[in-house]
């Protein structure tokens, strides 16, 4: 199968190159870029010196030589490909926001500053988090009319971190807070003050305070799985690494869920029954998540770092209470250019084809 | 002025040498180490050869040499210490855990599992936050009977980041969420596996959450300025850098204070009713510190960053709201080695001798 | 096949597991260990989290079940169940020193300090260094008693770097210096201060400076490639990273080799003449390992990193000339715990049991 | 003393803010900038804030004002700025290379591409290296009439690493070969890919391979030194790394410094003689720099590193040899916006105002 990849030359598009290279499905790339159209991959990359090595085309060619196209475009440029695609019968995974809000379109216009270019697109799209929508995406993929708008990385962390407690009652009313931390390639390639090595390296920083595109994603998830709308507070920081997300989340406790124990005073360290009541959330978590081959629900004594999901397409997910007992504090871990990006597009790819959906994905995370 | 440090080759106890060095009022150390008593200190720390020259004396030789005294120990075993320099009429400043809960012994002991060795002690003890006692500090100095127990390094950025709005009223009910991250140094000098260059680096996670000692010194003083019991969730997490504590604080805004146009169903971007909110909350906070030395209330458009308070003793300060207008989210920065432990030692030593406060702690922040 | 490793709680052990396990040809693991016995692997590196799980068992037990055995011991501990295997005719690849220097048992136990427990193994053991070894490998393998004595990281990196010069008479007399930089895992698992990561972090220092273990084992394999001794200089550094090693090798030119011009007085930017000499020198280079799949020979204008090896099994080369043309200098990356360890080993396996080279080693190096 | 900063937005001026601002002798303040004019400092630096706060004037406005004047611009602009201070007898230290090379213009000029604007200003300049010209630059500020040109980072360590040898007939003929690796502050403040973070963290390279503008600064520092030319070759790394730069020296020993025991065969440890050889040659070093404020001899057993030096002025140096016996390995270690740039400016300014030559650099360096 040949992949097309239009934005090929930015992070995620190089991404899925190493990611699709070792693809047992797929034969052979067209690599796609308006900016670096003509230049040689292999020159802007040299990590994939001998391994891969292609000129880049211009967007038209790779999707007419393509059986399937991702596009790592910024925001608001892709439409005309996606429509191209589907009018082709080809799949379309969209790793920009412009497919990620379906018929919501008020929402997308208010943070991201547009109008759709096509409206009618979305009734062929699916919001491409395998864990919530697999049935939908491979309801389309049969239609052979298929566009994946492939989540946000935070909010892919965020949602999974999230999913069980909305699903299950154990998230009560009351504001969820996601505090979450990047790697600095989630800033993509283009350089910028903030990327900087020397003002960036050994400091860490929250941006965009109350003010992130990915606020309307996360929330848009958590409704959908918890059946109402879900108060939101997301705040996202820069951490002086490479890679991965790590979201702490603060779920308020259902009355139901809470211990029977009310802590009153001085805080004092955690009681037997908060752990307790926390193994019985775990044991929530992974029932839920039993069948998912990304996502693991790590045991007792072992809380989710983003450094061991390293290059691997898992979220790692570890369970928490307050010494409290009044919050459910859920520690989810990815790799942000994996299972927060190419992995994920990757994953998408697998169920659209009907491939094992593991496959291309299997690498284990390195510790190191 | 002769100053003794005991648990000198410890990183406070070594950051402390490295200010007091250029101390304009100190003359020379008395040195003291139960671990390392008879060796050298430029050997131990060669980044001081040249400059600090010293063999490490037993803790008794360095009292009975110093007008003041540091302690730079484990939990639990400095009060002997204390006592000793409390009858000598010498300040004595810890920088354990164990003169920071005053009476309340039964927290203390929940918390690091000991009780109090010499309970009278806390008679001339105070919790050596200048912001928050600076006057006891000076009272008790004057009464040439102080014992100073130096704030944990997270409690310092949290409550500092979070007193002008507990005290102005601007914090309502409800819990106030602090998720921090610190540099690695924050673990100390001992080796741990989970201060292993190659298990740490590239990688960020929160650890004993729910169950972090901080958490009772961070509710012990924010219920202190806010003169009510204030609920508190702490989380924190290790950052791969080797300075620095950034805390983002969640507090829930009192209704008073909130936006007056309510925000239902999808996120949108702030609105500029929840900037001038901001900016409001933003001035209260600029004119609770005025007078402050080491606190610096960024102006709008400028985030904490614990990169830029590096090497020195300020701790920075931005305010910003959720998209919701609902709660107040502050974020502070501090160096954990100095505003977190050393330097506020100094800054202590500057009051309790009626120093210039900044003496010894004028450094500008190393951008790098 | 049911692969044996001793010694698998290691850094080099863990690296073996994750490139084994998705190993074509692997279908188990017998994972041993003396310190860890009975524990669980995959508690002790949660990042193989339901990927590889298993109890650690006896090197014996992991011996008699596997169909190769590979051991990632300290030096001086593995003969005797290199003997074990021998006997049992499987292949035993042994990650550590003591089957590095064939019959030169004097040199090994100057540096090692240890005579060797059975000489006679280094009949059936060859210096697992492909590039140099391949047939012999392939030999032993043939006649089902084969010894891999796995090479250092250093001496791969410095020897893939200099073996061209030195076989095609590039290189004159005078000594060869290699000046290295390694990351942090290069140390192991095991604590130590100067792994611990406030310092070492933010730094880079040379250790062992004309003291370290490799340098005979370069000398060796320089001398074996040229026919002739060669002197050598070796000076590892430690550099703030998790992985790569960076080789800069600076060789002096046969008189053939040097520009026509000569340079005198002042230094002068680099002529004509000398890009052309090195563009020469490249092709050389280029052709030695024109078959080789691991060595990739980087084209004018780019220069080895070590960054851009990570995670995979290549060494990068790129050619250069000093300004006076008289010394080569040559820059090679390898990925420490990959070609210059674990994925070497696994590339052995390979070569033995007449799999596909590559089999297991397809990684891609990731950029980040 | 009013200084004039010309130029103190880039990193050098930067940390020239950073230093004078705590100097006893520094009472204000002129900062220029041509592309920032207008724009305020602390906007820029937000880790000025509340300590130096300013808006960026035009060059001749800060010449008029200032009792000396610091250049940090880009090489060869800055001429008229020195001529202009020249005829005003203010000292003007420039850190560009503009005046490092004194008289031998076609060095410069084939190195920078530019002829010297007023060539007649080298008659009142000097090469600010104090530990090689302090008597020159006394004189030319006796006279009123001094230009500094401020040595560049890698000639600062190099030459102080080697300059005993060279003068003391250590260094034999031959080849001395520098290898050194910087921080990546060493590149300025410049938007760059080989500065955006994900591209130079965990990754160390060369570049600019024979072929770096130190070069012929080095050499000449050599050059000076011995009374006769020394062959160079250096080549720069970028290591992941704020700050600092640590050469590895590689100098042959004169006939007569060689151990005596002469070395056959393969490689062996170092003998006894061997490091007492290498204890003499440290001994010379200690002589050498005696009354020397800011090199360190480093005692046997401790090896110079770049963490060791940092936010300090020091020059760290420690002594080899390697196993052979034909060559002295000297490490140096330098922060490069120190004692490479702003400290030695200061160190400079010191020096010709008659000040105490460490004033203004007493900082001790910081281990982390």
């Amino acid at each position: 199968m040949i992949v097309g990849i239009i934005g090929a030359t930015g992070y995620a598009g190089a991404e899925l190159i190493r990611l699709l290279a070792l693809h047992p499905e797929v034969s052979g790339f067209a690599l796609a870029s308006v900016s670096f159209e003509g230049e040689r991959i292999e020159r802007l990359y040299p990590n994939l010196w001998g391994k891969v090595e292609a000129a880049l085309v211009k967007p038209e060619e790779a999707v007419s030589q393509a059986q399937v196209v991702f596009a790592a475009l910024p925001h608001g440029v892709g439409e005309p490909h996606a429509k191209a695609c589907l009018d082709a019968g080809i799949p379309f995974i969209d790793l920009s926001a412009d497919f990620r809000f379906d018929d919501d379109e008020a929402t997308y216009t208010a943070w991201y500053g547009k109008p759709y270019a096509h409206k009618t697109l979305r009734s062929h799209s699916v919001y491409g988090l395998p864990e919530l929508n697999r049935s939908r995406i491979k309801e389309l993929a049969a239609a052979k009319k298929v566009i994946i708008g492939n989540p946000g990385c935070y909010p892919t962390g965020a949602s999974l971190g999230a999913f069980p407690a909305l699903a299950k009652g154990i998230a009560g009313p009351g504001t969820i807070i996601v505090d979450s931390a990047s790697g600095i390639t989630g800033g993509g390639r283009e350089l910028s003050r903030a990327f900087h090595y020397p003002e960036c390296a050994d400091s860490i920083a929250p941006y965009k305070v109350g003010a992130h595109r990915h606020t309307p994603e996360i929330a848009r998830n958590f409704a959908a799985m918890a059946a109402r709308p879900v108060p939101v507070i997301f705040t996202p920081h820069l951490a002086p690494m490479n890679r991965g997300i790590l979201s702490t989340i603060y779920i308020p406790l259902a009355a139901s869920w809470r211990p029977k124990t009310a802590s009153v005073g001085a805080p004092r360290p955690p009681t037997k029954e908060i752990e307790e009541k926390a193994a019985e959330i775990r044991r929530v978590y992974e029932d839920f998540y039993k069948d998912e081959p990304f996502v693991r629900v790590l045991p007792e004594g072992i809380i989710a770092a983003s450094g061991r999901v390293r290059q691997s397409n898992f979220c790692d997910i570890s369970i928490h209470l307050d010494q409290a007992g009044t919050t459910l504090v859920v520690v989810s871990a990815i790799d942000n250019m994996v299972k927060g990006a190419a992995g994920q597009a990757v994953q998408n790819m697998n169920i659209i084809f009907g491939f094992d959906e593991t496959a291309g994905l299997k690498a284990i995370p390195a510790l190191f």
